[in-house]
């Protein structure tokens, strides 16, 4: 088992290590909502101070009553009995991939933590290409041929993973696709385990969201958290909506013996953030509204300067490629962006991507301040774009692009391609 | 891999299920503290409501900083930067089984969750009897040669568990025990993991307390937390002092794919706690006086029934002996006091223990009352015991034992003894 810390990790220390040394530095490279907490959450979270019981490993009943309302209100009608709490939801996912037990299959690329934690488990991850322009599924047409080659080998795989909309790439995986990776799972009997933190941060709401649990309520797990909608990262709390009462049996048998329960105040703040009051749902439109015009912003940058990149979707994640520029690898890449212009992206291999590929990972989220007066700001203004701080970025994003367009273009006679096959071009 | 619900969690259901009902169960079976949060603790809570940052997988700087000057208070100089924390101590434990891999000696009895999680992580634990009156460690005459046996049968035995002051018995290891185990472990190169979440609440102040850091710094992780001394269960705080830079950042790889951090407001609140300041050092004065108190109540009355049963010595629990009572099991023994008596406690053999010794372990903690107003009228009444609730709740604990007194005497004519060999008795 090889126990190291992720690249992830590595890179975001070494970004705050370049900050704290005085270089200016554009912090691209970390998954964290990067705004306030609403008021009525830190009135909830200190009302519920007093609160220090274990409680459920399920998790309070009123915080199971309101996650259930949560789907319930979104075409999935869900029995509280069979919603499980977590201190996030990346120790629910770690929790269901030993109640599953079995190897997995994982859309390549997707985010850091599901191989690590399949690697922890001792499971091994199937990696499949996701379809063009669809990050966050494993290309349903690819899956079968990839499962049954690997049972052949006496491998047990028993689920696969989707990310809905995802990360790395902020895109989402169309109806077509959800539909056809449900029916591949019923035909190999796999659980599908659907990680859906970023639902609430479709940056359309008129697109559309299918979930697999709609298509295979029979074996969909559905993960999700208040770590992105309401920016709660730090506070640690995530949802599970169980299939049956068995698997939900031997994840509670798991969480019980790993971490017991979400902390309880924490809990009780979460139990009203599900229900959906005005103020938060006004909040989660705001952010929504942000982080889609943000990622949009840096979208338009992209796509000027050549770049090929998917249009975002959902959350505040783009995964451009720069293929055609003179780089060996993506970590050269990434390095380079680094050294030579202060920016600072994920190499798309620390997500599982062909490390030859120029593939990196753009979080847009910390660009809205650094201060909580500035990300409230970001938040509240009718043109977030147009804040000085934000317009510098983009400038200083604009800088890199050009810098590295006129002197890293790829020579016209180029070296061979890699013999790695990369995943479909995106 | 075995995965269900655990035994303790199964009997609290149970019990829980029954007081619902509108019967009266004296709940002797669950290991939280009882205790309400000092307002000290919910005002700090509540002026970091704004944190939601996910901040360093460690833990925050200012909460690294106090747990270290509280270790440094007790005879155990500590470097901040060796100091992880987590939601909990229990994900601490868990994410060290992972990071220093292999076997784990274990004391038998031990606490409900060790074996489980070695299990969880595919190790198998080699349980060893306590030496007599010594709860918590394995008996160091026995650890060598259980080791090396195991070693040449291709076992790979990296480490071993102590408690101090121990759960399930109540009683704490002399620094004699400590200083072999200590030598015991440097001779096999075994790590120590020495659980010490009871550390504050050893009933005599004056008793002395070894902790094997002092006498192996190279080779022993502290675990630690605030679910005992503070009654914050409920919230996941757990601190561990790591001896090596090496095994820290194997622990920080784990704990970054697991559980990321402790809730970050919960973090600040902790970071005030491990200061010390006068106010929560009192209230952890009373808390140990009312532990120790019903603990010895609780204690004499077993005496008195002529139940075999060390003194306590530290926390909230004991662990009597019924041998010469007429139950084929613990389990016979538990589920009759439960049923006959309404009398909740939990059989040995959910510790590890020979399912035929007449062993259960009994949680006074329960005792202090079911509202926040009886409990704190406990922690500062000057003669709890005297409390109605709580007197009421003895008289209960004396019906039950002289009720077994009177009709499970076990016949002149004993059956043959368990063929299983069973621990030294206690």
């Amino acid at each position: 088992m090889d126990i190291t810390l992720s690249a992830t990790l590595a890179a975001n220390e070494e970004i705050e290590r370049r900050r704290r040394a005085g270089e200016r530095v554009l912090h691209l490279a970390f998954g964290e909502a990067g705004l306030p907490v609403h008021p009525a959450l830190r009135e909830r979270l200190a009302a519920a101070a007093g609160q220090n019981g274990y409680g459920p490993v399920a998790g309070a009943p009123a915080l199971r009553e309101a996650a259930a309302g949560y789907w319930a209100r979104r075409n999935l009608p869900t029995d509280p009995g069979l919603v499980v709490c977590g201190p996030g939801s990346k120790p629910l996912l770690y929790g269901l991939l030993l109640a599953i037990g079995g190897d997995i299959v994982l859309p390549m690329p997707s985010w850091v933590s599901y191989a690590a934690q399949a690697d922890l488990v001792g499971a091994r991850p199937l990696l499949i290409p996701t379809p063009p322009g669809e990050g966050g599924v494993p290309d349903p047409e690819h899956v079968a041929s990839a499962v049954l080659h690997a049972r052949a080998r006496g491998r047990d795989v028993r689920s696969l993973l989707v990310t809905l909309p995802d990360n790395p790439t902020g895109t989402l995986a169309t109806a077509p696709t959800i539909r056809r990776i449900a029916e591949v799972a019923r035909e190999l009997d796999l659980m599908i385990i659907s990680d859906e933190i970023y639902r609430d941060l479709v940056h359309d709401p008129s697109a559309g969201f299918l979930s697999p649990a709609e298509q295979a309520p029979e074996r969909t797990v559905i993960t999700s958290g208040l770590s992105k909608s309401l920016a709660l990262g730090g506070w640690r709390i995530g949802v599970a909506r169980l299939p049956s009462a068995a698997l939900r049996d031997r994840l509670l048998a798991v969480a019980s013996e790993i971490w017991s329960s979400p902390a309880a105040p924490v809990q009780q703040a979460a139990a009203y953030a599900y229900t959906e009051p005005p103020e938060l749902v006004e909040r989660i439109d705001r952010s929504r509204g942000l982080h889609g015009a943000v990622a949009r912003a840096v979208y338009e940058r992209f796509v000027r300067s050549g770049v090929r990149v998917d249009r975002p979707q959902g959350g505040f994640y783009l995964y451009p490629d720069f293929a055609g520029l003179d780089f060996a690898s993506a970590a050269e890449l990434t390095a380079h962006l680094l050294d030579r212009y202060g920016v600072g992206v994920l190499p798309g291999h620390a997500f599982g991507d062909d490390p030859a590929a120029l593939r990196v990972r753009v979080a847009t989220s910390l660009l809205y301040g650094e201060t909580a007066e500035r990300r409230l700001a970001a938040l509240t203004a009718p043109d977030p774009l147009g804040l000085p701080w934000i317009s510098a970025s983009l400038d200083h994003l604009d800088e890199a692009l050009d810098g590295l367009n006129t002197t890293r273009r790829r020579p016209r006679s180029p070296r061979p391609a890699s013999p790695v096959p990369a995943p479909a071009a995106r």
